[in-house]
């Protein structure tokens, strides 16, 4: 039996709508991946008699707690003063907890406020746990049948203190038996296309499916119990990387998370030793700001068109249609060396246009790699935002095949196996590092 | 006194992390506009016992509760059964419902499966709720002191029903008093110094104060309970517009809503129908990337360094610190015309440094503006992500002081009611418009 575990959120604002709680989903999807059953989510807000009385609640009911939020300097933060009333544990200055928060002000040169010092009291026999990213540290105690674990709501302070203190403590508290997800992460089929491509294969009744996506990537997940074979299971995920082609840009494993399609391409860049030079239009520097300051990227210019940036380089020559104008524009473009590769990224279709989501625009990337063109055209649709970032992620992609494939069009008949052998799945490991954000 | 309402939420895809719950926050965000105190959210999976306990716990906590999910027709949709057993309620043939979901395959061509007859089994004595764009039907029945809701998870059916079918119920049931909400919103000051100005107030007991902070902007939030008189709330917010000064960057009532910083920018710098060059490297396209396509932002560049722009621009005797460099990249910048403005970014350290989430690097941000020099400088510490956004955001933020004030640093004596009047504040509105979804 797995242990059972419940999800607690403290907030006002997740009560009232103002924030999705998203933590709750996080902390679930590690709690399951570990071997825990989570049976329940519970947000409330900051009534004090509510929440101590929640936490009674879970003392008797659950075998671990993860707790988030309430942990701020401010009046309405009450988790601590709520778990000192309900488990009778007065809260105590703790002095490491002070120096750390006091530190933190210190490296930003900052004055430290009064109210922060109440981050430093912690519920009396509770165990500290250290926030290396925030003011709030966390605290973990047993009370009755259960382990709880109070962590700061703020995702990145949250999700590294789990990763890396929270997690170790679990795995010493609890016999558990994780199971082994595996997520094929595919760029450029929609989920329900997915879907289509999966039904052909029959898959076991102990493996779960389950599909996750975003405006980035669809996640096609499988879930394999405890102890299930590993060389089945690599079979099946070759299957899978098999239907799914040359979409796949990555295979996660407990012990491999390769981060998203941007990791993947900066990665890769590194290997290979390659720069960029980019010019950018319809994803109007969110391509750049995407590759955030990778050695690669050498530099990137946004312009609202690329006839306007061709005339603004003189070339007023420059004449034809959005691929003729980019190939013009690559060639012109400096490069330091013969290994720096030059991306640039065109659109048919006028400001109106992007700004109406009833409207599409088409967008053409042009790489410029090692003296060779590859293309791609895609049309684009929905919201200006949806816009920009699809524009975006359609340029990255090029990046991405041209780097996995060495081109961009759909190259080869690789196996599922030869491709899972390129992204470099290990399904086991003695040593497994985990995620840690 | 508001009635309490609870969100409770069915679904093993929520408690195991697969889905995150939005339905949660976009119901709470309703009820709270409507007038309800929203007091808990809760989500269970598919075990049937526990379900049953929580309506049964929720029939004598709450005045109301909205529940979604587990409508389905597969086996694992366990609603109505829990209902039918938690509140004596025995399931029962609605022959209008099963005429629904006929109809709905009968419009799609396809046979109706024999599963979704389940779907129109609903408990005897419940109200039905007509779904129009799916198969589950809601309905609705007091147990108890509470009058519970029961819609279906997709969040395009249960949208819809909530706004046209739910909410008129609930105004007939219970006698609703909307508050108001008035955010205050700032960029520059942290949740704890706004904090500790807030303190230095007296708050009426009736007004409740709340805080929300992320990356982008702290929002201060003051919540009027119904019939607050106006000019005492106009008061109010202006005491606290003038505490806070000129962080403050946008005053949000029911009936205005201002959007990010962006956007506020976005206004301000069309309304004086200025444009913009930019150059930006610490925050590396992520500023571009935020003006999205702003008509106003004409071109926009990222370099690793400001040292390398001008190398390149042709500046070799460009030497000196950042703020001297970006000076003379500004006035390098060829410009369209006297009414374009030139921003420069640069910070004072290396890659390693940006990458080393323990160390901090300077930002400078330079604003020439019809002839004049703006200059910022902030240290900016946190992972490289961090580094980044606020790069952007502080940039953004001596834009957005030159708009609204003509100069960077804090320009005026302006009482808090000038500065709400600049802010555009309406508190009253005949005609509300309703956010419908």
């Amino acid at each position: 039996m797995n242990p059972m575990l419940e999800i607690f959120s403290q907030g006002e604002e997740i009560v009232t709508g103002h924030t999705v709680d998203t933590n709750a989903a996080w902390l679930s999807q590690q709690a399951v991946r570990e071997g825990f059953t989570v049976s329940r989510h519970t947000a409330v807000g900051d009534k004090l008699a509510d929440l101590v009385a929640l936490l009674q609640e879970i003392a008797q009911r659950a075998d671990c707690c993860l707790c988030t939020g309430g942990l701020g300097p401010t009046q309405d933060d009450l988790t601590a003063e709520a778990v000192a009333l309900a488990f009778g544990m007065p809260l105590q200055l703790d002095p490491k907890a002070l120096a750390q928060i006091e530190a933190f002000f210190a490296l930003r040169g900052r004055p430290m406020p009064d109210s922060n010092r109440k981050q430093a009291l912690l519920p009396k026999g509770s165990l500290r746990i250290n926030n290396k990213r925030g003011t709030a540290p966390g605290f973990a105690l047993q009370h009755q049948r259960c382990w709880f674990v109070f962590l700061p709501g703020v995702p990145t302070e949250m999700r590294p203190m789990f990763a890396h203190k929270v997690l170790p403590q679990l795995h010493q508290r609890f016999s558990l038996q994780p199971s082994a997800l595996i997520s094929i992460k595919t760029f450029g089929l929609g989920e329900s296309a997915i879907q289509q491509r999966m039904d052909t294969l029959a898959l076991p009744a102990e493996v779960q499916l389950g599909f996750r996506a975003d405006l980035h990537e669809v996640q096609t997940k499988l879930l394999f119990p405890y102890g299930y074979p590993e060389a089945a299971m690599t079979d099946l995920v070759a299957q899978v990387v098999g239907l799914l082609g040359d979409t796949v840009f990555a295979v996660d494993s407990p012990t491999r998370q390769s981060g998203g399609m941007t990791d993947v391409v900066s990665q890769l860049m590194t290997q290979g030793q390659h720069t960029l030079n980019l010019i950018e239009t319809a994803s109007q520097g969110l391509l750049a700001s995407l590759c955030g300051g990778a050695d690669w990227l050498l530099e990137a210019r946004y312009g609202q068109s690329l006839a306007k940036l061709a005339k603004k380089q003189g070339q007023t020559e420059a004449e034809g249609d959005s691929v003729r104008l980019a190939q013009q524009l690559a060639k012109a473009t400096p490069t330091h060396s013969p290994a720096t590769w030059v991306l640039v990224q065109g659109f048919d279709g006028d400001h109106p246009q992007f700004q109406d989501p009833s409207q599409a625009i088409t967008v053409h990337t042009l790489l410029l790699a090692d003296g060779r063109f590859h293309q791609s055209t895609h049309t684009v649709a929905g919201s200006h935002k949806r816009k920009q970032s699809q524009a975006a992620l359609l340029s990255l992609d090029v990046l991405r095949r041209v780097l996995q494939f060495g081109c961009y069009s759909n190259p080869s008949d690789e196996t599922g196996h030869t491709k899972l052998r390129r992204y470099g799945l290990r399904l086991l490991d003695k040593n497994p590092q985990r995620a840690t954000a």
